[in-house]
C-alpha cells in the first residue's frame, strides 16, 4: 500500500481535484491520501492558508472579518460547485468556521491553529466526497481518529512516539480509500495543533511510517527534483533517484522540496519516497531511497546558500591543547549558536555559522568569551560567505572529483576560501564570497552535468 | 644581541668546536651561546646523550658501568686534546660524573636527569674555555645562575613564567660571551631537571625571550629548512623565509626541524629565528618570522604524515541538534583522545585521530559510547589514512591553488578521501590512503615547485 500526499497546488481548484482523483484511482495501492489546503491557482493567487491566517488575525484583533471570511468561503464554493458536490458541504464548512471563531475568539493561538488546520481538514472532506461520487469507496479520516497525537505547542507540533503504533492500528485494516488532512494533529488534551509550515509533508511521512507503506508518493507541481536550483540554472538535469543522505545535503542549501524534518519518519523505516507531478503524473519523478546502485555519475546535485560567516581563531600550539575544540563549541552552545562546519589547521580553527545568529551584540560577546576563556592569540569574524555543495554518494570514491570542481571554480576566477570534505561524506563544500555563489554554482553545474 | 644555539652535530668534535668558535667570533652580536651535548661525528656514531643514558641505566641497574663510563670520557678526552685545552678539564669532568653517580645511585630519575644534563653542561664549560683561548672574553653560565627555573618533573621540565624576567636580569648586563648549556634547568628545590628531548632548542628560545634578543640563530647541520622532506623528495627547494604559523603546520607532519614547543617563547615575543648550517655558515639559512611579505609563491612547503584513522558518524538531522559536536568531542576528551580535524556534512561528521590512540580496547569503548550517548544512526572507523598538507600564507587568497593541488593528485591517480581548508588558514589538508602518501607528496611537490 502507498501513502500519497498532494501539495497545495495539486488541490487548488476543481480541475486539480479531478487530476488528483484520477491519480488515486489509477493505482489500487494508493490507499492513504493526504491533502493540503488549496494552494495557488496561478502566480498572483493567494493560498487558502494565508487567507485563513488573515481571517484569524482579523478576528483576534477585533477587526471586521467579513471580507476575509468571504474570500475563504469563495474558494470552497468554487471547488464544491466545480465538482458538482452537494451544496450542503458549503454551508457545513461555513458553520464549522463560525463555530471555531466563536469558540476561540479570545484565544488567539488556538484560533490560529484551528483556522489554519481547517484548510486541510475541509479539503480532505471534499476530496473524500468527490472520490465517492466517482463510484469508489472513500472516507474522510480525521487526524484524531487516525491516531496523530502530537505535542501541545500551537504552530509547532511534534509527533509523539506512540502515534506510529496508534496510526497502524487505526488505519491498517480499514476498507476503502482513506483521505486524511495534512498539517495538524491532536494533542492529548484534544486540541488541534499544527505542524510547522510545510507540515503536510510531515503528516504524509508519519502516516507512511505508521502504516508501514511500501512507498510514500509526494505529488507536487514539478516533474522531479533537479540537480540544481532551476531558478539559478536554466533547464537543469532531472534526478531520477537519490538517497536520503543526498536529499538532506541538497535540502540544506537552496533546495526547498521538502521540509527539513519531514522525511525523518520514513527515513527510519527505510520507506522509499517518490516525488511526482500532479500535472504530469506519467513522468517518472524522483525516487528518494535509503541506498541506490551507482549509476556512473558520482555527483547527483549541486546546492548553494548565502549569508554565512566564519569565526576564525588562532592560538599557538592549539592542537596540543586537549579540550580546546570542546570548550569552543561549549561557548557557542551556551550562546545558542548552531554551527555548520569547523575546518581546522594545526593552530587555527574556523567555525562557520549563519550570520544572522551573530546579531544583537552576540558577536561581541562571543568574541570576548573566546578571547578570555580560551586565551587565543587572535579571533576575528569574516563575513559575507557563501557555500556551494557538490553532492553525491560514491563521490568520495572517485578520483578527480575535487580536481574537476576546483578547476571549474578556478576557471571562473572564483577564490575558494574554504573546503570541507570528510571521509564518509556525500558532499564536498566550497566556501566562496557571497557575491560569487551563483557564478560558482553555475560553473560547477556545467562541470558535472 | 643574538642568541645562538648549536645542535649536537655542531659540537661533536674538536673540528666542530672550531667552526662554532669561528661563527661566534664572526659577529659581535653573537653574545648568548647555547650548546648541545656532543652529537654524532659520522653516521654510525653514537650521541653523547645516548652514552649517558646507557651509563645511567648501568648504574641504576647495578651493572658494571666501566665501559659506559669510558665511552663517555673518551668523547671529552678527544675534544680537550683536539682543542689543546688544559688536561685538568678531563679530570674535572670525570670527578663530577663520579660524584653525580655516587649521589644519585639510588634515585634513578635524578640520576638520569643529572647525567643527561652533564652532556650539555660539560660541553658549555669546554666551549667557554676554548673561546677564551682564542683571546675572547667568554664565560660558562650555569642554567641556575642564568635563572632557568623550571617545574620539578624529571625529563619533562617546563619553564616557569618568572624565569624570563630572572634571565633578563641575570644575563643582560654581563660582559663577554656567555656560554649556556641547553636542555635543562633547575627546579625551585635546586634539582637539575631536563626538558623533553630536543630541549636545547627550548633553552635557546627561552634565553632569547628572556634577554629579548633581536634574533635567535639556530645552527644545525642543514643549509636551510626545505620545502619538503629531503628523505622523500630529492634536492627539494630551500625555504628562505617562513612564518611561525607556516613552520608549525610543516613541523606537524614530517618536518622535524624543531621540537614542537620550542618556538613558543620567541613566538610570543615575535623574535625572528634563523636556521643556519654550522658547516656552511655563509649560506643564508631559513628565517622564521612572525609576518612576511608575499614573495609570489603562495605555497612554502608540503608536509605529510601517516597512521591516522577517521571515526565516521552519521545521524539523520545531526545539523539540527544543538550540542551534538560538543558532546562528541566531550566523549573523546573523556577518553584522552586528541583529534586532528573534524570535517562535516549535514548529517555526518568525521573525526580524524592518530590511530595509535585507539588501541587497547579504546576503539570499541568509544564507538559504544558514541552509539549509546549520541544515538547515532551509524558509526565506523576507517583506518590507514595519511595526510598531506600544502602550507603557505596567502594561499587562501590565491585563485587556483586547490585546483592545482587536486589536479596533481588526480593525475597521479590518487583518490582524495578528505579535504580540509579553513577561511583563515595557511594550510590545505588532503587525506589519502596511507600507502599513497609518498606519491601524493611527490605529485604535490612537483606541482608547486
Amino acid at each position: 500500500m502507498k501513502v500519497v500526499k498532494f501539495g497545495g497546488s495539486s488541490v487548488a481548484s476543481p480541475e486539480q481535484f479531478q487530476k488528483v482523483a484520477n491519480i488515486v484511482l489509477a493505482d489500487r495501492k494508493r490507499k492513504f491520501i493526504i491533502v493540503s489546503a488549496p494552494g495557488k491557482r496561478h502566480d498572483v493567487d493567494r493560498k487558502m492558508t494565508d487567507l485563513l491566517i488573515q481571517l484569524a488575525d482579523s478576528v483576534a484583533e477585533g477587526r471586521d472579518d467579513s471580507a476575509a471570511f468571504a474570500s475563504v468561503m469563495e474558494r470552497y464554493q468554487e471547488i464544491v460547485t466545480g465538482l458538482s458536490l452537494e451544496k450542503l458541504f458549503v454551508s457545513e464548512i461555513q458553520r464549522n468556521l463560525q463555530e471555531t471563531i466563536a469558540r476561540y475568539r479570545h484565544d488567539r493561538k488556538r484560533l490560529m491553529d484551528s483556522l489554519k488546520a481547517s484548510g486541510e481538514d475541509n479539503n480532505a472532506r471534499l476530496m473524500a466526497a468527490y472520490i465517492t461520487t466517482l463510484g469508489q469507496e472513500a472516507y474522510y479520516v480525521s487526524p484524531k481518529e487516525a491516531g496523530m497525537v502530537v505535542t501541545n505547542e500551537p504552530g509547532n507540533a511534534r509527533i509523539l512516539p506512540e502515534a506510529f503504533e496508534r496510526i497502524g492500528t487505526s488505519l491498517k485494516n480499514r476498507e476503502g480509500i482513506l483521505v486524511i488532512p495534512g498539517f495538524f494533529g491532536y494533542s492529548k488534551e484534544g486540541h488541534i495543533v499544527t505542524f510547522p509550515r510545510g507540515g503536510s509533508d510531515i503528516t504524509g511521512s508519519i502516516i507512511a511510517a505508521g502504516v508501514e507503506a511500501e512507498e510514500y508518493e509526494n505529488f507536487t507541481d514539478v516533474d522531479s527534483i533537479y540537480s540544481v536550483n532551476p531558478k539559478l540554472v536554466r533547464n537543469p538535469a532531472e534526478i531520477k533517484e537519490l538517497t536520503y543522505r543526498e536529499m538532506r545535503e541538497l535540502a540544506y542549501a537552496g533546495f526547498s522540496v521538502f521540509h527539513d524534518e519531514a522525511l525523518q519518519p520514513v527515513f527510519h523505516k527505510k520507506i522509499p519516497v517518490c516525488v511526482k507531478n500532479t500535472n504530469h503524473p506519467e513522468a517518472p519523478g524522483t525516487s528518494i531511497v535509503s541506498a541506490r546502485e551507482p549509476n556512473g555519475y558520482p555527483v547527483v546535485g549541486i546546492a548553494s546558500d548565502k549569508g554565512f560567516c566564519s569565526i576564525n581563531i588562532t592560538k599557538y600550539l592549539m592542537n596540543r591543547e586537549l579540550g580546546f575544540g570542546r570548550r569552543l563549541l561549549e561557548i557557542l552552545e551556551d550562546e545558542h549558536i548552531s554551527y555548520e562546519h569547523t575546518p581546522s589547521g594545526i593552530d587555527n580553527i574556523s567555525v562557520i555559522v549563519r550570520a544572522h545568529q551573530l546579531e544583537n551584540g552576540k558577536e561581541e560577546r562571543i568574541l570576548q568569551r573566546i578571547c578570555t576563556e580560551l586565551l587565543v592569540d587572535e579571533v576575528h569574524v569574516e563575513r559575507n560567505l557563501g557555500m556551494v555543495m557538490v553532492v553525491g554518494e560514491g563521490m568520495a570514491k572517485t578520483v578527480g572529483i575535487a580536481a574537476k570542481a576546483a578547476n571549474a571554480l578556478a576557471e571562473a576566477g572564483i577564490n575558494i576560501k574554504m573546503i570541507n570534505q570528510g571521509s564518509s561524506e556525500v558532499s564536498m563544500m566550497f566556501g566562496v564570497d557571497d557575491y560569487q555563489v551563483n557564478e560558482a554554482l553555475t560553473a560547477l553545474y556545467h562541470a558535472f552535468f
